[in-house]
This record gives C-alpha cells, sequence and structure tokens, in this order.
C-alpha cells in the first residue's frame, strides 16, 4: 500500500520522539495501520540547530509547503499562532491533523472542531491533556453513552511534584519549588505551573470534551498554589488531608445563578483516602465521576518526551487507519448542550479556615455569629491554645470546617471574620473537595 | 433520521439497566449518534417472568428473528452457546454487535473478531473486562503508537473485596465470603472468582488486545485465594505489603523457554506504595507498563448492572455512530504478532516464603545450601523464635525473601526445603509483584 505522509511542525523534545518512533516501529505501525507512514518534512524555525537522529534532508522552514504536500499532519509547535493558522490550513485541505497545544485548543476549542467537521477529518489532542493518559478517547467515546458529571483532575506535575514534596518531606514552597526547577519539573518562570493556567488549559478542553459544550480557559477560575505554606500541608496531613492544585469541571444542577457548568483550578484538601490522594510526584490523574459508570481514574506521566510521543502517535494511528480504512471522519456534533458557565460565587464548596483569635471567652459566639448571619454553616471547631505574645495577649487558634456553602456566603464570611475583633488574622482558607 | 434498530438478548441485572437507560437517555444519546435508538426486541428464555420497566410488545423468545431484523445486537446472555451461534449469525448479516460476555470472548476471541473483520463491522466487548472502566478502547486505540509491555490487573471485584476485608479488618477467609456472600458480592458457589478463573478470562482477553496474539484462558496460570489465611495477611501488612489476586500479561524477552508471552493470575504481595495496591473493596484497576507512556492505571467499579450499562452503551454508541457516518468498520487485523504463551514454569518472579523450623544451630545454612544449589538467591532472610511444642522442641520463624529467579527454580527450592530434617513446614509461598 502507498505510505502515508506525515508532515511534522515543530521538533522539540517530543517532536524529536516522535519522528524517531516513526522510523523505529515503522514496521509494527504500518501492521497497525493497514499502510506504511512516512515522515515527509519536519518544520523547524532554525536549520542551522543540531537535531541528532532527525534525517536533515526532511528539515524545512516552509510549513505550507510541508502541509500541502501530507497526508498527515502532528502539530507540536505550541503557542496560537502561527498554529491556528497552520492547523486550519491543513484541515482545510481534507488532512486529518494531530496535536498536542493545550494552549491552542482551550482558547479555539469549538471553532477548530467544527473546521475539522466540515472538512470530514479528525483534529486530534489526547496529548493535550494530561501527557500520556488516555482520556480524551476514553471520555469521548468509552463514556458516549453515559452522562459525566464531574471531573477532578491532577493535571500538572509540576504543581504536584512541589505539593507531594511539601507533603512528604516537610519541606517549605521556595524550595520544593527551586528542586523542582533544578530536577526540569519547573521552568525558569514557573508562572504558567504554579499559578494553576495551565491547569485551566486543560480543564478547559477537559470541560468542552465532557459536557459537549464550548468552555474557554477564560471560563476556568483560576488560583495558583503560591500562597500554599508549609503549616498548611502540615495541619491539612494532621488532619487526615492532603493538598492538591484541582482542576475541577462540574455539572451543577442547581445554585444561586441557576443551572451551569463550572470549570476550576485551585488548591484544596482531599482526604488521604482518595484515589488521588495517593498521586506522587509529577504524575497526574483525572478522576471522574459518570451517573451510570460511577467512579473511575486515570493516572500515569502527564508530560515528558516519551510519553507525549506515545499520546501523539496513538493519535496518528486513530486518524491514519481511519483513512485506510474510509468513512467520512466526522465526530459527533462537538456541542450540543448548553454552555452556561457558572461564576465562581454560585459554586457549592466547603472551607477549611484557620484563625489566629485572642484566647478569651466570647471568642466561639463572636465566630458563630458571623456564620449564621450569612446562612454559612459550621460542621466541627477545634481550639488549640497557642503562645503569649508581646503584648502579654494570649493566642489561640482556631479551625473550622464549615459544611457546604455557597462561596459567596464564605467569602463574605471570611471577610467578616477578619473584621472581627477577636481575630487577630485568618490564617488560612482552603476549600475541601472529594467527598 | 430513520431510527437504529437494537436487539438485545438476555435481560438480567445489566440488560435491565442498557434498556432503561435506552429510552431514558434517548434524546443525549440521539444526539451522540445523529441518529435515534430504537429498542426493537429483547430476547428472553422465560416470557412468564416479570420485567418491569420493559414493553411487553418487546419481549420475544425468538433470537433469530430479532437479530434479522436489528441493525445492532447487544448480547447479555453470558456462557458460549447459543450466545456464541447468535452473535456469529448477527456479524454475518452485518449488524454490529456489542458483548460482555467474557467466558466467550476468553475462549474464541481470534475466531469471533475474524467474523467481525470479514462482514467489516465491530464486535465490541468494552464491559467484559473490568466493567465500567475504560479499558479495551485506551489498550487498542489510545496506545495504538506505543508498545505495551506488561499488564497487571485487579480485575475481580469479589477476591479483591475479600482479600481487602481481610487486610483491614484482620478477618480470616471464610468470614470474608461469607460477608461478601451475604453482601451479594459473592455468588453461593464462589469458585469462578475465589479460584481466580474470572480473573483468568479477563486476562485471556487483555493478553489478545495488547500483544496483538491469541491467547485464551486455556493459556493463562491460574491460582485461587483460597490458600490465603489471616496470618499471611498479617505478616505481609507487618512487612509493608498487601496481598491482591492479580492478572498479570507479560511479554518476555528472556526465560528459559525463549522468548514468548506469560498469562497468568495469582495471589501476590505489592508493596503499599503501588498504585494498585489502595485500591479498595469491589473495585477493579489495570496497570499498565508501555514502552513510551510509562506506567498509566486505570480505576472503577468492575462490576455491577448500572456500571456495565455505561460500557454496554458507550460501544452501542461508537458502532451506532459508525453505522450512521459510514466506513468500513473494519479492525487492524486483529492478530499480527507471535502467541506464543510462556509456561509458568519459564517466568521470573520473586517469592515470600516463611518457614517453620527447628531452632538450633545450623539451620540458616541447610536453608541456605538448598537455594543455592538450585541456583536460586536470597535477597532477604528473618529468624524469630517462636514457643515450645509438645515434644519440648524450640520452633522459630524464618522468613525468606527471595531475588528474581525462574519459577522452576523457586518451586523446586521450596519443595527441598520443605524436605530439610530442620524445616517442619513451609508455612506459607507467596509472589511479590510490582517492583
Amino acid at each position: 500500500m502507498k505510505p502515508l505522509r506525515v508532515a511534522m511542525l515543530g521538533c522539540g523534545v517530543v517532536g524529536t520522539e516522535v519522528a524517531a518512533r516513526i522510523v523505529d516501529r515503522s514496521e509494527a505501525l504500518a501492521e497497525r495501520i493497514g499502510a506504511p507512514l512516512e515522515l515527509s518534512a519536519v518544520v523547524v524555525r532554525d536549520l542551522a540547530k543540531a537535531r541528532p537522529g532527525i534525517d536533515e534532508s526532511l528539515l524545512t522552514t516552509d510549513a505550507e509547503t510541508a502541509i500541502a504536500d501530507a497526508d498527515i499532519v502532528i502539530e507540536l509547535m505550541g503557542g496560537i499562532e502561527p498554529a491556528k493558522t497552520l492547523i486550519t490550513a491543513a484541515l482545510d485541505q481534507g488532512s486529518s491533523v494531530v496535536t498536542a497545544n493545550k494552549a491552542l485548543l482551550a482558547a479555539h476549542y469549538g471553532e477548530l472542531m467544527s473546521a475539522a467537521d466540515r472538512a470530514s477529518v479528525r483534529l486530534e489532542h489526547e496529548a493535550a491533556v494530561a501527557g500520556a493518559i488516555p482520556i480524551i478517547r476514553p471520555v469521548g467515546d468509552s463514556l458516549a453513552g453515559d452522562r459525566i458529571d464531574r471531573i477532578m483532575g491532577i493535571v500538572n506535575g509540576t504543581t504536584n511534584y512541589i505539593l507531594d514534596q511539601m507533603d512528604s518531606e516537610g519541606w517549605d514552597f521556595d524550595r520544593a519549588l527551586s528542586t523542582a526547577q533544578e530536577l526540569g519539573y519547573a521552568e525558569a518562570d514557573p508562572t504558567a505551573d504554579v499559578g494553576g493556567h495551565d491547569a485551566a488549559a486543560k480543564a478547559a478542553i477537559l470541560s468542552s470534551l465532557a459536557f459537549h459544550a464550548p468552555v474557554s480557559s477564560d471560563d476556568v477560575h483560576v488560583e495558583g498554589i503560591e500562597g500554599i505554606s508549609a503549616e498548611m500541608v502540615a495541619t491539612a496531613k494532621d488532619q487526615g488531608f492532603v493538598i492538591k492544585l484541582l482542576a475541577v469541571c462540574e455539572r451543577v444542577a442547581e445554585s444561586p445563578a441557576g443551572p451551569g457548568l463550572s470549570a476550576r483550578v485551585y488548591p484544596a484538601l482531599l482526604r488521604r483516602s482518595h484515589p488521588l490522594a495517593s498521586v506522587r510526584g509529577a504524575f497526574n490523574a483525572v478522576f471522574i465521576e459518570a451517573e451510570a459508570a460511577g467512579e473511575l481514574m486515570f493516572y500515569g506521566q502527564g508530560a515528558g518526551g516519551a510519553p507525549t510521543a506515545s499520546a501523539v502517535l496513538g493519535d496518528v494511528v486513530s486518524v491514519a487507519r481511519r483513512r485506510v480504512l474510509g468513512g467520512r471522519g466526522q465526530y459527533e456534533r462537538p456541542f450540543h448542550e448548553d454552555s452556561r458557565i457558572l461564576p465562581i460565587s454560585a459554586i457549592t464548596t466547603r472551607y477549611h479556615i484557620t484563625l489566629d483569635v485572642v484566647d478569651r471567652p466570647g471568642v466561639l459566639a463572636a465566630v458563630s455569629e458571623v456564620f449564621a448571619d450569612e446562612g454559612a454553616s459550621i460542621e466541627l471547631m477545634r481550639q488549640t491554645v497557642g503562645e503569649v505574645d508581646e503584648d502579654e495577649m494570649q493566642h489561640a487558634k482556631l479551625v473550622l470546617a464549615t459544611h457546604s456553602n455557597t462561596e459567596a456566603a464564605l467569602a463574605r464570611t471570611v471577610e467578616r471574620l477578619g473584621d472581627l475583633d477577636v481575630v487577630r488574622a485568618v490564617s488560612s482558607v482552603i476549600r475541601v473537595e472529594g467527598q
């Protein structure tokens, strides 16, 4: 059979692995596809750069010609442009595209999927969420007869490594971050990871896929882990919890803003017995609650050259097989549900609040009154007596676990607690998930 | 669009859920498929039996007519015949089939897949392995560009519940089994579960799928959990292990019998830090090691009406969508690799051996000599002094952890240890996996 020509846009760590595997595993891939794959072009910005293992004659800076000449296009450049224009050109000419570009998909999922649909080709993107973990196909195909109600994911390896080291080794945030940087888990500018923005892009893609409605990065409420202290981690540990940066995607049937979808990223407490709690180091995992299937979890490496290349090649085999076997290759209509994104204030969650309070009678009453006033309710309250400070004032630590309340009520409650005379400081506020 | 007619063969717990969901979720399913589904017949053995929620006019005992009249056939009868004949008839007439029948697939995987391939239709079977956990599609599609080296699964909920209760509650086997029976997790005759035969069928299907080579139940080495005592579980716990019934499917590059495949089911020790160790209760999980993707795990409910119905409906949507969109629906050639199944004796594993020995000088030397003689090596040896028996003989317990050795060498070593004068009994022998 005639070889299928594959053009690769971009050739960094993942691209180098993908190119090597197309050559090394050519026989096995041909068996699975029913036709051989041929790497026809590798588009790079800098032709002068050494690229060990890549046939030099394939290197080019001319993306348009490479695409025009290919049956399948692999996009590994990252970023919005020129990736968007090039992918659209490939789809329009009838080539299927495989991409690992989460920023692009998080911003333009609907538009790109519609372009693929119009051209009756596929735009596959398994590598864009949680690296090697097969998640797109299980959510899109295996659970196609079910209703996904909630997805909760650890989808950023850098922050999971940092939080895991703080939990297991007792390190503070700075030490965990600098070690992550030394090990290559975190970049010199760690903002995208640590601030939750990378996780937010993945939350947008997962929401779009699971809820059949367009959700973009801008719709995702984002809080990072910069504020997580060693003390918060230690306190969580004492209480049987672990702190994880979670991407939560949810169908909400009832809220003050009505029914809708919620996509949010924040650090939250998880009970140690929760399946996500044992996800260690730089690993990723996605926990799904579906109406009929119940609880499911998918676990694996979320980044790295070889794992990401595995996901890219799975997609390449899939689109190649489809090309060999025929078929329109059309998706289900991607978006056939409403996408009413709820504001974070309308979401119901639970808080653990730690207060530094003056140790004198009436503190509990004052605190309780604020809760009652805001219609928020307390599940558990624990007070421990602390030191005497320079003003000879006796301090106490008051830990409060709330029942489920709206974010709006909890946020107002916290603000008012901070204003109380008896409260010297709101030491920490963190949400609880997974119960 | 014209509705797609769906005939269902068998209507037990899973069938009742599937039928209800086809009706309840008809709009969402039609959106995903691009055409409505219509339940056209429900084939049962006993028309007189009450079937709440099922439209009586659909019930029939005439499977042949129901199949002839359907676009898609769901087989939920179980057992080899008449399921095999009916599925083959459906495939031959050009209908795609969705089945949850693991016994049938484990016995005739190659033959049935070839029948589907000849007719250019699909035989989907996500529900046959690990219930609701999407595993067939990730292994067959998402990892299609990778090489799976090893699968290790907890694929039987009954035995996992029993072992988990023994571990967490300290119960003995009989109590755990009878509680499992009371809760409906185990059948009155628990042999298929407890003896490892159900897990072996799933190991055969997983091996066939992952290694592209026909592996049947008969090729799987099976040991059950009947011999696992409360003491073995407690000892494992003390040492940081948990005992799980594992289905292991492996590519073996080197063995005394040459390279080949191994599929085996037995109770084994797992370190508590292993992702499979925290799979509790009746949950299932499948752990995969792939060349590029590294370690992956899939976790969820392995049985039950609603979870299994979720997997069945995912497959129904998939074959229905394919019917709407066109395309040959052919598989990759299912078997394009060698299937040299290795005997268990050629497999390399590690043992923990507990001996009841006489407490006198020379015991360790005698034991060590047997190991040396058989070319097996000891990683760790620990002796604890026990009671004095009625013959005023001082007992001691000797725990040995071996290095990796062939099963043949380990089995011979254990046999010869039992023959030693200084050994009063071989108290337990259990394999270690997952390191």
